[in-house]
């Protein structure tokens, strides 16, 4: 975009800032959308990659249901599948808190630290899940 | 807005681009914060829509426990009662992750096909509940 | 930032509303993204406060467990436990519905009413866990 060179001022240009602003005078800056979404790009990588763990420990819990035949709408059986449900319960608990902190901070603070913050968090949730499934030991 | 003659260029009109941008110089584009709000109506409307489905699921396990006198904080009863139960978790356990995509996809790419695709799972959720609520055949 | 006397117009200005649009000419609006922020900034305290309170919930529960020896994946246990542990349940599928209505609302229509009714539901919810973890009377 950078290399289109500017048209000159022209009777079109936009208003004076302040005068269809509702807040008053202020110092106009232009934004360019285009742009706020292109440093918004981390943050979405990072849900998209959140949903798709989520999927993941979803399809964990309908292999468990039939492995241990499980069938809806019960949730109890053996421990095996208990604690495959319980990890994926969890998670699921977690998952709008985590989607709304990785949006708010980054919005507010600094995107880049957010994704990364958030990267860590779903390493960390896999973890979590794989361990859990494992023993709940700890948990 | 579009009948308002635009008012001739002034010295009040906004800066260059690039003299108050963080990201260098680059082609200004003047926005419209009205309109993208405009634009993202559709996404709002799904979206009270999603909310007003989960309010219904809410309500139907109410009466089911005051139909089965299944008092909290029990969670097991009747199977009637269990489905309808387990039916509402599941719909609020896929809520947050609907939410998340509808908004992530709608922002970055298309909110027509975002907001029609989110009437469909809308749609497919009524239909799952009802299924469950009759039977757990096949969930 | 009004102190601040913006330049005069000048070659580098703006283009005209219209020719870089996709909506076709329209009456230009300046935005001003920090400012929307700004805007923003009560929604984003009630956010961060409802997280808090999500977390003081799953805390309580943790606790719970720690002091009536419910060991994960275990849900069941006396019903002091279950009704702390249903409480949390019950907040925590409520809270990306609440996190829904307190945006979409503030972002639609208006940013202070929707704190302030934000502010009255967590405080509602604060008292619901109290309530339910008493006793289940009334739930
Ligand atoms: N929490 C779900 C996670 C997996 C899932 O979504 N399963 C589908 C297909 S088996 C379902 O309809 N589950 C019924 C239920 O959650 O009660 C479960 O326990 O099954
Ligand atoms: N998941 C809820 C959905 C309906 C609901 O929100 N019920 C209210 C009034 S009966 C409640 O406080 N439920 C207690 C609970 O969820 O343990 C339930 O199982 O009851
Ligand atoms: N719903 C959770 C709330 C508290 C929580 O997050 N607990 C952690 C540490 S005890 C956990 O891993 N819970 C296991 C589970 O939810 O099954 C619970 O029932 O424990």
């Amino acid at each position: 975009m950078s290399d289109v060179a500017p048209p000159p001022c022209s009777f079109l240009a936009p208003p004076p800032a302040g005068v269809f602003s509702p807040h008053g005078p202020s110092l106009s800056l232009t934004c360019r959308p285009a742009a706020m979404l292109d440093e918004a790009v981390g943050l979405g990588a990072v849900t998209v990659l959140g949903v798709l763990e989520q999927a993941y420990f979803s399809l964990q819990v309908i292999y468990a249901r039939r492995k241990y035949s499980v069938s809806p709408p019960c949730i109890s059986g053996p421990p095996e599948f208990e604690r495959i449900f319980r990890a994926q319960a969890n998670c699921s608990e977690y998952f709008p808190i985590f989607i709304t902190i990785l949006w708010t901070s980054g919005v507010f603070f600094s995107q880049g630290l957010s994704s990364l913050c958030g990267l860590l968090y779903l390493y960390g949730r896999l973890c979590y899940f794989w361990g859990y499934a494992e023993s709940a030991q700890g948990r």
